[in-house]
């Protein structure tokens, strides 16, 4: 379903030739209308792909009538060449579709630093143009995979329209966007600035609530699509949720595919003074190398989480802080609390719970163990 | 030679039984004078162990007689209880050598979250007072390793006066401070108020910028202890340069020895416009767990370099950006720059350059790289 599941949309996945092993590495998404409503948010880092700056300034004019996506090469750091690269993919899905190349967004995936063949991807615009179809969407999701072990999709049926999405993205997760490349469509009649409006709020508690190994990502990517073709226009708070409720759905599927993890792990920060002070908590906890590894060792080392939150501006006492795993409260007023011996962690899922005792605000943030396979994977990435 | 290179100071090294492997886990340093200032920096960490809340004390005095530090457990995140035994334990040294309690340093390393076996300690503190002697540098330095392959220590040799240190710390290395436990004695004639001042300066360009994996400690302590004994004052300059260059040597020999690391790697951040510009990205550089495992797998990933760099708020352009892997620069002016396969990353010792084009400053940060050697070590540390 994915892309597709919304009425106006067709989509298609394809073999260009990009990845030398033959893999699907193209994904096209065209909405067909009547509306080409549109919106995006991108990687906070500085050092921005090719792809991300075409694509920012197209999402500038709130219209988009086609997303072109490719895995096999992420075009950054590419210099002014990259940049004509992407220009020109953009300029050919237009003459192929017979749009406008500014509202043509581009985005790809892959090793930095490496110029993608543009021999191959040009050519491969036409395939993926003649394969379009409104069934398209799951093919659309498989060729956007890079280590990815599964597509990830979503779709929230509303009462007449619908929010369909696709995402990839396993390794160099973290905020600012936590994913990579992501699209969502809705058949609902709304303007660009709604579906901004909605966007932003949606990723602000998901996408960006990722963090799975701290690194963030030059090509970050996610665009919402409204074709119109439902003529429906649902209440801004319904659709919102809706568009919540997909990117939280996928953001829970990039975690479960993570690069080498054996556990997912929730942490949820309570009581805290702020919900950046929650935020700021939950992201330190998250990126602790040694917690994550004690984890993946099913070793409930609270200590580690509590050497994480004092690294932390965050308002609290040392001699106040509490924290459970897995519904046991093994630190209590920072010091030792029930019997370590009587947490479970034989499931994937561990669950932290760190209190601040500090207010009434609440966030968070999901990440996952960090493992020997996590080690070769990125060891061997780009050899 | 390590803490009795020193002229008035005595040492020793002993198994207390801290240790279930009945490895040395206690080791005492003694002032003999006829000075007793001192100097301390500690763990910015707002969670501190309580042997750091006793010492930072201590220190505000400027004077110690004696450092006690036993490995086998943190005394870190254990309440009342665990300052209750850190103040008997400084009470305990004060009784056997007959000094001041208030002038007793507590230095402690092992795991978080677990009272000291105080009924195995105390009388330890007694067999270690025995054993004191000119000749016991060694053997305290040895007592102090948790999970070091090797002791640490380091002299410098002055114009009748000399420097001497011990160190260890192998994980949970990480600026603010970049080691646990240093322990540095020196027989110039010094007051307090100098040691603080060539302390800080050293620590800063140091200890401070050894981030072996990013993880702040609980416990981190760097003494400086002076007896005077030699009876000589040396010039600021030239005492300062001394502290600098056993501090640097002993971060050098922390780096060698971190836990599971296969390479170690020199992050040197060139034309920044300011040195804490430098340290930032030398510092998220040295945080990119991505980055980390590539350098493991001998790929020099500069795309991973800068999308770290982009993470920063420091001062450059993107497509200035230039970046040398062991003198190679693979990204010139942000993009693809000389012949990645000229990179020849077979030996230990891994060089980074950033080459920022934003001023004239520059830092050194040391690192390591992330290998499935450091998840076993840590997944199973607690266990």
């Amino acid at each position: 379903m994915s892309v597709t599941a919304a009425q106006g949309f067709t989509a298609s996945g394809i073999a260009a030739g990009i990845k030398e092993n033959g893999n699907p590495d193209l994904a096209l998404v065209v909405n067909n209308g009547p509306r080409l409503a549109a919106a995006g948010v991108f990687t906070s880092n500085r050092v921005k792909a090719a792809p991300v700056l075409w694509s920012e300034q197209v999402l500038k004019g709130g219209q988009v009538s086609a997303v072109i996506l490719n895995s096999g090469g992420a075009n950054a750091c590419t210099g002014p060449k990259g940049f004509q690269d992407t220009h020109a993919t953009a300029e050919k899905v237009a003459a192929v579709l017979d749009v406008n190349a500014g509202e043509v967004a581009v985005a790809s995936t892959g090793l930095i630093g490496v110029l993608l063949p543009m021999d191959k991807l040009l050519p491969g615009v036409e395939s993926a143009a003649a394969q379009l179809s409104a069934h398209g969407g799951e093919k659309a999701a498989i060729a956007i995979k890079t280590t990815d072990t599964v597509h990830k999709t979503s779709v929230h049926t509303g009462d007449g329209w619908s929010v369909g999405g696709m995402a990839k993205g396993a390794g160099m997760l973290a905020p600012g966007l936590a994913t990579m490349l992501v699209v969502l469509t809705t058949d609902a009649d709304l303007d660009s600035e709604t579906l901004d409006r909605a966007l932003r709020a949606a990723t602000r508690t998901t996408f960006d609530r990722v963090d799975s190994d701290g690194c963030m990502s030059t090509n970050d990517t996610v665009l919402l699509l409204a074709s119109g073709a439902s003529a429906v226009t649902p209440r801004y708070a319904e659709f919102a949720e809706a568009v919540r409720a997909v990117c939280d759905d996928l953001g829970q599927q990039l975690i479960r595919d993570a690069e080498g993890a054996s556990k997912d792990i929730k942490i949820e920060v309570v009581n805290a003074a702020s919900e950046d002070d929650a935020v700021e908590v939950g992201r330190s906890i998250a990126r602790n190398n040694l917690l994550k590894c004690a984890i993946h060792g099913e070793d409930p080392n609270w200590g580690r989480v509590l050497s994480a939150i004092g690294t932390t501006g965050a308002a609290f006492e040392p001699d106040q802080l509490n924290v459970a795993i897995n519904g046991v409260w093994v630190c209590k007023n920072g010091g030792v609390g029930e019997d370590r011996e009587l947490v479970d962690m034989r499931y994937r899922e561990v669950h932290i719970v760190a209190d601040l005792a500090a207010g009434s605000e609440t966030a968070t943030i999901w990440t996952n163990d960090l493992t020997a396979d996590y080690v070769h994977e990125n060891s061997a990435y780009s050899s």
